[in-house]
Parts: structure tokens; C-alpha cells; sequence
């Protein structure tokens, strides 16, 4: 409608400029389109045509990226935000073997400015074009009052497929298994509230806040915004042409190495993990946080990914190739019968400071 | 893990509550669920069996429901709130003719207790089971800072199905079909921000905000919250066996009745409404915070449903069924050439003023 909307504008709402919004959406989504997108069919849905699909199962997951993204607003960096939530999504369904097919975003804010929000969905999309996802739709809401002036949220839901048992070995997991992880290049999108506070960006003064983030940190070599705002990796190039060689899939998010590890593991078998086999990997940002924080050993193994993004298990006659063919794999340990330990417990990694004060 | 994590809960992270939630949310999502659900394939995503379709095409839609929520925190009343979500969203791929499958939730927020959570998805669940979905995931994130301590956020994402052209009839649009519409039971989840700033409630005392939301008001014969905070309505068990006569759904969210209307009318086609027809059936709260906040009548149909929570288009020869097999619904107008006219000025509502001061 042609008329402005002053009282709604007002209250912090400007439908005008979210009209104008959705025609750059429109054409940041065309570059992050597949051939099975069916239009927008009745106007108020995306449409995903599965039709060549012969017996599929969906995969699906939401994640947001957690106060991440207030690193980000502080930094003025936000295309970096949108690739996050994308990779972030893409690596929750690769333990289900499945393909990623098609995206949903939702960034809600106070006060972001129209070009401020084209560059987080710019993110979103092109995370989706390098992952072969379709940008099948989103939302966008002006919050006033339940956000900060200039902060905003964002999380996203991934929808992918799975033909048959889907992409990995999915043999059973026995004791003796290897156990494969792939770095991670910084916290990826967990622990950032743990890390904020340490870090001292929690402080009142906004001011002291963007100094500590833009400042060279010598222990680091470059400055904390870079270290702290590097987009996770997604796992999906690399890993899809070894999904056969794989029985199971971690992807380490919050809970730690542990945690996740243990959610791929059968009931009664543990793994024995050696933090030293990948100390030399750990990204220096958690040995930072730890010291400034003074925060536990044990607990940032429960918060943080602590180097590892990704971790598989694998039979033994493939560990080579995988070793191989996976860039920057690490065997990190095996599959051992958990006796008699159960959960997160039945992950045990000694030398566990080897990694913690890389 | 069996340690506590101080340092992070201090943070506002609580990692052992949001494990015992898990178990909680579980517990719910089994009351919503279909014999489609595969299980947790790989431990990181839901999954869902679609080979029981022939060609299945999807629908997906995300959305959130405004700032509802600071409403339904300031009353204290939580399930309320997961209704809103996933009704909305049922709605929102209706226009499709699309069978809803599943849904996931995000939930972000600062401070809330367990109960508070599990309160929120609840609602969702329940709004899942009685829509015939399966609640096949969600994420919950406890995000210190962005939020003010007790306010959440929350957003969802559906999945449904279409099978060949989809539930509708699809026919052409034509000048001369009827446009009918079903009633909404209030604001449903759009033009929050308005709505609060018209009645009092971004005052900045929690106290007086708290009053009068629970105030009693004699013009809506209940108090302010209950108007509020009614659950938006989904159409889906009235729409569902008359899609074979409908052209074609609009739902009625931000944009209002015109920018709604004019997404599901083809080129060169407007629709002319006359207001008067359901005037008499707009809730009162509509009136209360056109005259409380002097908003223009324009406005208040630009940002509001303004009585109508869908509105359908179907031939002549379908009117006098689909008025007698769905309840509640009135003849509004019809369609006409669009004379000129592009966008949402293609829908004409001469009277508005009857519906706005009822």
C-alpha cells in the first residue's frame, strides 16, 4: 500500500522498508536456488518438488547460533553470522547421512537498518549456494523492546533428504572402532556467553566492549574480532565422498566433545580419547578464554569444542583412507566397551590439558 | 556430564536445567507425534518417512509470532504463546493446500526456569497433536544480555505435504468469484508492537504495565490480557474438507486484509470488499486500541487483520456450500478487474470505517 505507516514506524516497525527488504531477499535467494524449487505455491510458503526422490526420509533441525551474533553486531561484521547458522545447520544433519536440500531463516532485531539485514541474509544465502541448498524462505521481525537497540537473533532450519539408510556405513559400532575427528577453526557457534564474559565483552561500557573486540591480541596474532567471528566450517564437502566409510557421525556443538560423541555411540560402548593427539591443532582462542576466564579444564571441555568439529567412527581397515582422504583428520582414539559408565561418561579423554592450554 | 558448570551458569547458561528439559520436551513431543517419525537417525536431527507419498512436492514456512511474546511474559501465561506459533504456521501453508507434517520450535530467552520452557513447548505440543502434526525437533537457547531477564522469543518452522496440484481446486481466478472470509478471534499474532504502544504497555514501569494488562476493561466485557493474548485460530479442521471448492487462501497477517488478499490474486485482478458485511463480528480490541492510540483507520487495516483471519476465493456456484459448511464465514465481496491498479491497491474495502469502530 502506498500510504505511510508513521504511527507503526513510530513503535519501531517500518513496514515500508520491509517491503522494499523482500525484493533484495528475493534476488539474494535466486542465487541459492535448486531446480526442485517449485515456486511460491498460494503465495504464503516455499514449495520443494521431492518428486525424483523414490522412497525419501526428511532430516530436519533448527539452530540458532547463540550470542554469537551479539559478537557480530559489536563488530559490525554480519554476513559472517548468516554463514554460521547455515554451516552450523548443514554439519546437525550429516550424522543422518542425509543431503541438504532447502533452508528457513529467522532474524528478528530492534532497529536494523535495511542493509544491515541484506547482509546477514546475504550470508545465509551464500552459505546455502555453497552447500547446494535451496534459500526456500524466512522471516524477518522488527522486535522494539525485546531486543537491545541494534542486536538482533537469528536461527535457521535445515530440511534435507535421506534415500534409503542414507549416505553412511551405518554398520553396527564395535569396540576397536576408530575414532576420526576434523578440526574445528574457533568456537564455531557454541560457548559464545561463556567466552564473551571471559573475554570481558560482557562489560557495561560499549565502548570498552569494541576496543577489547578490534585490539590485536598477541597471543592469538591477529585481533579477537577475527578470532571469535571466523565462520564455522561446514563438514559437508569434505566429508560426503567418505560417508560410506562411515558408520557415525558427531557434530561437537554445546556439551562439548563428550557430549555429542556420546550421542553417536550404542548403549554399553564408551570411547578412550587422547587430547594429545590433537593439541598441536587447537585454535589459540580457547587457551585465552580459559586463562582469562580461569575456567576449568573440565568445564570447557563441556562448553567449547576445544579443536574438534566434527568426529567419526569408522572401522578399522578404513582409517586410512580416511586419514587420507579427509583434510586435516586426526585419529583421536577408539571405540571400548564402556563398563559400566553411562551418558557423557562413557567419553573419556585423558591428558585432557594438553589441549586446554595449547 | 555429572559436574556442574558454575562458571557457565553464572553466565546465564545452565547446562544441567537445559539437560533435565530435554527429557521433559520428549515427553511432549511424544504426545505429538505420527507413525511417519523415523526416530533420531544419526542422534543430531529429527527425521520423517515420506515414502508413503506418490510425488510429493513440500511446503515450509517460518515465522514468529511478534512481540505477543512480551505480552504473554507480562501476564505470566505461557502456553498460550506455543499455540499462537504453531497455528500461525498452520495457516500460513494452507494457502498452499498443503498437509501439515511437522514442526520445530526455536526458543531463545533469558532467565526463564525450566517450567517457564517446558510451559511454552506444551503449548506447541498440544497445538501439534490437535493439528495432526508431529513435533519433530526444536532448539532452546538461553541467551544472556540479548535478551531483558524473563522476556523470551520464539519461532517455528513447518513441513507439510502436497500431493499433485495440492488440496485446492486451482482453477483460474476469474472477475465475479466470490471472496468469503473466516472470522479472527483477535490480533492473532501481528501488529503487537502497535497494539502495546496504543494500550500503555511499553510503559516503562513493569508495575503499571502489569496493571493494565490485567485490568478489567468494560468496553471488551474481560480484561486486557485475555483479549490479548486469545491463541490464533487455526483454520485447518474448517478448511480442510472444503479446499476442493476453493480457488484460492489468503491469511491474514502483517499487511492486513489488502496486502494479504492481493498475494493470492492473479495479475490484472482486484477484489472489492465491503466492510460493512462483517463488521458486526470484529472483535472489540480492534476499537479499543484505534481510539485508545488515535491510529487512522487506514493504518489500523494496514497493520491489522482487522476481524478476518483468512479469507478464501472460490466460483460462484461454490458460495452458498462453502457459507453453510464453514463456520462462521460471510460473503465480503467479490473479485473485478483490477482497473489499473498494482499491489495491495488492487483490493478496495470502501466502508472501512464500519469494521474499525465496532
Amino acid at each position: 500500500m502506498p500510504q505511510s505507516a508513521p504511527r507503526y514506524a513510530a513503535a519501531g516497525v517500518d513496514v515500508d522498508a520491509n517491503d522494499r527488504l523482500i525484493g533484495r531477499y528475493r534476488a539474494l535467494a535466486e542465487e541459492a536456488s535448486r531446480p526442485e524449487l517449485a515456486g511460491a505455491i498460494g503465495g504464503f510458503s516455499g514449495a520443494f518438488d521431492l518428486s525424483r526422490y523414490e522412497r525419501p526420509t526428511l532430516a530436519a533441525s533448527t539452530d540458532g547460533v547463540g550470542t554469537k551474533v551479539m559478537v557480530a553486531s559489536l563488530a559490525g561484521r554480519l554476513e559472517g553470522i548468516g554463514r554460521d547458522l547455515v554451516n552450523h545447520c548443514i554439519n546437525d544433519i550429516l550424522p543422518a547421512g542425509a543431503e541438504p536440500l532447502f533452508f528457513l531463516d529467522y532474524l528478528a532485531g530492534n532497529g536494523l537498518g535495511e542493509d544491515e539485514k541484506a547482509a546477514i541474509v546475504a550470508g545465509i544465502a551464500r552459505a546455502c549456494r555453497e552447500g547446494g541448498l535451496a534459500l526456500l524462505g524466512g522471516e524477518t521481525a522488527d522486535m522494539p523492546d525485546l531486543y537491545p537497540p541494534g542486536e538482533f537473533d537469528l536461527a535457521g532450519t535445515i530440511v534435507g533428504v535421506i534415500e534409503g539408510g542414507g549416505a553412511l556405513d551405518r554398520a553396527p559400532i564395535e569396540p576397536g572402532d576408530a575414532v576420526i575427528a576434523l578440526p574445528s577453526n574457533g568456537l564455531h557457534t557454541n560457548g559464545y556467553s561463556l567466552a564473551r564474559e571471559a573475554l570481558g565483552l560482557r562489560a557495561r561500557d560499549e565502548n570498552a566492549r569494541r576496543a577489547r573486540l578490534s585490539g590485536h591480541e598477541d597471543e592469538l596474532g591477529e585481533p579477537l574480532a577475527d578470532a571469535l567471528l571466523r565462520p564455522h566450517r561446514s563438514y559437508l564437502a569434505d566429508l560426503r565422498p567418505q560417508l560410506p566409510r562411515i558408520k557415525a557421525l558427531a557434530h561437537v556443538t554445546g556439551g562439548g566433545i563428550a557430549g555429542n560423541l556420546e550421542r553417536a555411540l550404542p548403549d554399553g560402548l564408551g570411547a578412550e580419547l587422547d587430547a594429545r593427539t590433537w593439541a598441536a591443532d587447537v585454535p589459540p582462542i580457547f587457551g585465552l578464554i580459559r586463562r582469562r576466564g580461569g575456567i576449568s579444564i573440565e568445564e570447557m571441555f563441556r562448553v567449547f569444542n576445544m579443536g574438534l568439529g566434527m568426529i567419526a567412527v569408522a572401522a578399522p581397515e578404513h582409517e586410512e583412507a580416511l586419514l587420507a582422504g579427509l583434510h586435516g583428520a586426526i585419529r583421536i582414539g577408539g571405540t571400548a566397551p564402556a563398563g559400566g559408565r553411562t551418558g557423557a561418561d562413557r567419553v573419556r579423554i585423558p591428558h585432557m590439558e594438553a589441549a586446554a592450554d595449547a
